[in-house]
């Protein structure tokens, strides 16, 4: 397959609005995890108190697309509250909302509830094979193993064209400027062929977003070689039984699936809010050094593959311009101010 | 009426755990009105986020009576998440739920995305001149005047006996003891006529809540010499229109209401996000000083009328140990550690 046509890197993040399980507890919220590749805005799983959790943060984004991972309450109980405040805002730009099946039959049961929206709300039920095409990257799903539908998702980011040597290309006769474009997109000039002076294509990046699942092979292959992998992590490994018993995984079982699969990083969510984190940091990375244990606001920036590693930063890592906004809204130290309502 | 038995004072208190208005705001969750009586523990409105906005600061209690003034979004969207974590945590105690007519098709609608709970759920639609019995207390419902139907409630406490007279019990002749017990209860010794020895019944205190409203003569006559009047606010007095037009009402307008119907302190609450709350609070007490815009986890205390005035508490005045859970929380904070887990 050729490499598709990329015009420049495209920033790639995600950030963790919510990394909780079941209920929500004093610091974690439920599930909701934004992928922002260039400017586009894709949230996995939306839980109770999403839209806060956003607004808190970063910024709730005129999302584009919502991917459900499965119908459980506490993965996307947040949607009507979301889906009727960007109509409470006046929002035009459509909205592609997809998950497994069920998810039409609950949006229309629950759509009276709030209401009709103003702009075009598009939902989908997507089967466990099935790749959605964007400009410049596909998202894939792919079969997860819990409780009644489920899936995972892949965002696969197009590969982009090998390096250009221009050196060689000179060498070989051709004048920089209109003859270099020609070959970098592939034509031939001056009877050299693209592929003397062009590398081999580099690979796009890959993220693996599991849902709720227990350890499965298909997290393995869909994960495999990726640059990160958000695996749930319900449990503490001493309870193992019980995360078999609730098809869930535990923090070690993640990292094991991380390390069948060498990912480039590790990132457990969905923790149980009785779990200490940083011990199960420390199991998890006994497994597989490459993890995280991710607390809410946390966001792992991916460079391109060839300009380094994933970077993990906790939200209290943040510049100070960066953390202004939320830390002086914190609760403790609320001040009423006017500045608050650009946010809704 | 004869005066209720009421063994002893009771603590009184509101606790606002969200005071935003249709769309949730950095500073500012969806309503919900925590009302403490004694060990009793009654929610007005359940907003997107509730348990969230408890969890944080003073616990999801075990709540008995959640009160829905009326089936806007904003009021309700927390309330399947609620039911589902009381199920979560085993909840075996009944839970009641009242509102305006709507409430049972609302329910029975959404029922099936949550699943049946283990605890007894009763929901009960609420006319606009109801009044549910509790122990030490009723709660009235009145009308109120918003898009829809939509119901106020009053918080009623009984009466209290008037003071006993021991001094002229005993000149009169009754012997301290039994004695003085009987003629407390309203029985007659050594031809002593309980009137005598009984200062007249101490009024029971009142706490009006509007949910959405317009200004109306129905909530002035519910909140005639009341405690506390937590009356709805989205605008500020500029957008008069607006409010009036959406059938909410603005600060001042709540302010007038409080004054005419001389309240004892006035919470204005629901506020919309880009209203200046300071400028708000200058102008609602440029018509009734005895108010307070509240803020998310404010909390208004109620000491039996004849011990104090209302007081009224910003999260950030309460005590280090009050606060030390929501502070070591906030997110700009958080560290991991297990303590959490206690709090779900």
């Amino acid at each position: 397959m050729p490499p598709a046509r990329y015009p420049r890197p495209v920033d790639l993040s995600v950030f963790f609005a919510g990394t909780g399980a079941s209920a929500p507890s004093a610091r974690r919220g439920l599930s909701a995890t934004l992928l922002r590749a260039g400017g586009d805005r894709l949230l996995v799983d939306c839980g109770e108190g999403t839209q806060r959790q956003l607004v808190r943060s970063v910024g709730l984004p005129e999302l584009d697309v919502i991917l459900i991972t499965h119908l459980h309450a506490d993965h996307w109980f947040g949607l009507p509250g979301l889906l009727k405040t960007f109509d409470l805002r006046d929002r035009q730009t459509p909205l592609e909302l997809f998950g497994p099946p069920g998810l039409k039959g609950l949006l229309e049961r629950i759509a009276p509830t709030f209401g009709k929206v103003g702009y075009p709300l598009d939902v989908e039920e997507l089967d466990i094979d099935e790749s959605l095409r964007f400009d410049g990257y596909r998202v894939q799903t792919f079969a997860t193993r819990h409780r009644g539908p489920s899936l995972g998702y892949v965002f696969v980011e197009d590969d982009r064209p090998g390096r250009f040597d221009a050196e060689r290309a000179t060498e070989l006769g051709a004048q920089p400027g209109p003859e270099f474009g020609q070959l970098q997109r592939g034509e031939r000039v001056r009877g050299i062929d693209p592929s003397d002076v062009m590398g081999p294509p580099r690979a796009g990046r890959r993220i693996v977003f599991t849902g709720d699942t227990r350890p499965s092979d298909s997290t393995v292959v869909a994960a495999t070689g990726a640059d990160l992998l958000v695996h749930e992590g319900t449990f503490a490994d001493a309870e193992r039984e019980r995360a078999g018993e609730t098809a869930h995984s535990t923090g070690v079982q993640a990292a094991e699936v991380a390390r069948d699969a060498d990912v480039r990083l590790l990132a457990v969510n969905h923790i149980a809010a009785r779990v200490h984190a940083g011990e199960m940091e420390r199991e998890v990375r006994a497994v597989f050094e490459r993890s995280v244990v991710v607390r809410d606001f946390d966001e792992i920036e991916l460079p391109l593959r060839d300009r380094g590693d994933p970077v993990h930063r906790r939200w209290s890592e943040r510049t100070p311009a960066d953390r202004a906004a939320t830390t002086k809204e914190s609760a403790a130290e609320q001040e009423d101010s006017g500045a608050v309502g650009s946010h809704t």
